[in-house]
């Protein structure tokens, strides 16, 4: 999620030159999938703007399939020209976080999602979906998951071949997280849900350890977790790559990820950023690293 | 353990009037157990030249014990002066680690247990022992749990009431984790046993949540994430005292420790040594605070 989730909201500017360099060493790391731009808004989201250049930017390798988000046609249309592999669709559990951050009902939404779907489609384009706040919301409190079951399973039917179920503030924990997939199956198979977590209150490792033995095999991340400002008070940056891979390896689950390239990732945009990386693990085997 | 692996290898120098701080607002969160201080060698462990003075300061409260570490009879009788509560006795389950923190081995390190244990036990000193390096060490790499499990067994052997094991470099993973839980529970009942993991790796808290259903129900951890600098490439600090009590209680867990208290706590020492909290939790719920 890095190059898109993890740098739509910082307050810095990061060129496309620097994305591209970032995402051409995320995918050197043997990542399958890679979230590379928003075809938002430019005036909501600045650090989208350059999505066109970004995606013309590209050096693409075989096997990798880059994901952009797109919240209504004029998004879709930017997407298909640009030729990205994967449309992000995106719905919220939350009335009133729908309203704040997409201006819109959550059945509005969905409308808007299925009005993607059909032209995406048809354009060959792999659809993923998005439900947000389905563990709380910062407006409403606890959600409920029979709404995100319902939302989840309403966007698989718009034919997404799979729903990322996002925590996006981060306040969930593991017992909670456990309770809400597994509600969210009773709706749906496993194998097309995957998990998003933040890191906001430190329990997103956690949270994915507890729903390992559900079945999930898909996790949401980005390197360095990006996403929050560590200089920012209750900064909430996506949970970091390289610890959700150290746990997995150290789980003896494979990847397919070099856990010492994702590494240099990270260490690449926390350089560009000029901000030490979010990630522990990252930190750690660098400092292991330089003393050899 | 904020007051003393928390404090015990930063840079910066931390009066005793701002360790008492520390353990007032500690003590008032509804904990039950604070490190306040080592009896080390002052030239050593410059940090805690200060036990004495730490500990003449302390404005007791009923139902907390004030634990401080001795590693020979020269730091037990400098704590009997003190009227120290709790005395912990140490090994590491690394010879290598054992020579180079310790400058003994790790027989020898049980000798010096031992010869500490029948006098505090005398004097009515309750001890608590840990054994590091528990799951790594950075020496020899990977730790043979059979090894911990015999020193768990001899901590508890020399009068431990509870033995905590100790991930020192935080390279431990939730797999790894419960296989050494499970083994050191051949050895030993589960109730003395308790875990202290360092989140060097970001993996602290999955790794104590895996461990949960083993039974454990005692975890050594730091407010505000102290034992690292956040700006020291590879630091490792604690697991988050915070973090911890909010998966705890998201749990349904119940712990005794106000959690808004602690993150006042956390608040008070991070601004004191002029840094950002280690703590998300704390981060997260502070800023929460000043939103209203």
């Amino acid at each position: 999620m890095g190059p898109r989730d993890g740098l739509q909201n910082i307050p810095d500017t990061v060129p496309p030159d620097v994305k591209l360099g970032l995402i051409d060493r995320l995918q050197a790391t043997g990542l399958s999938y890679i979230e590379v731009a928003a075809f938002v808004s430019p005036k909501a989201v600045p650090q989208m703007a350059d999505a066109q250049a970004v995606c013309a930017g590209l050096k693409r390798r075989p096997g990798v399939s880059y994901a952009a988000l797109a919240p209504n046609v004029q998004g879709l249309e930017r997407a298909l020209a640009c030729g990205i592999d994967e449309l992000g669709l995106f719905t919220a559990a939350s009335e009133t976080f729908s309203q704040h951050n997409t201006r819109c009902t959550i059945d509005e939404s969905l409308q808007r999602a299925a009005a993607i779907a059909a032209p995406a489609r048809a354009a060959g384009v792999r659809l993923r979906g998005y439900v947000s706040c389905v563990l709380g919301c910062p407006y409403e409190g606890a959600t409920d998951p029979a709404k995100v079951a319902e939302l989840a399973a309403a966007l698989f039917e718009l034919g997404c071949y799979e729903v990322s179920l996002g925590d996006t503030i981060g306040v969930g924990t593991p017992g909670k997280a456990r309770a809400l997939l597994s509600r969210v199956r009773q709706a749906l198979p496993t194998a097309p849900l995957a998990l998003h977590f933040h890191d906001t209150y430190g329990q997103a490792l956690a949270n994915i350890l507890a729903c390992l033995d559900l079945g999930i095999a898909s996790v949401d991340s980005s390197v360095a977790g990006l996403g929050g400002c560590p200089y920012a008070p209750g900064a909430s940056g996506n949970v970091a790559s390289e610890d959700v891979v150290y746990m997995l390896h150290g789980l003896g689950i494979e990847t397919g990820v070099d856990l010492d390239a994702l590494c240099a990732a990270g260490a690449y945009i926390s350089e560009a950023l000029g901000r030490p990386s979010g990630s522990k693990a990252g930190r750690a085997l660098a400092a292991r690293a330089r003393r050899g």
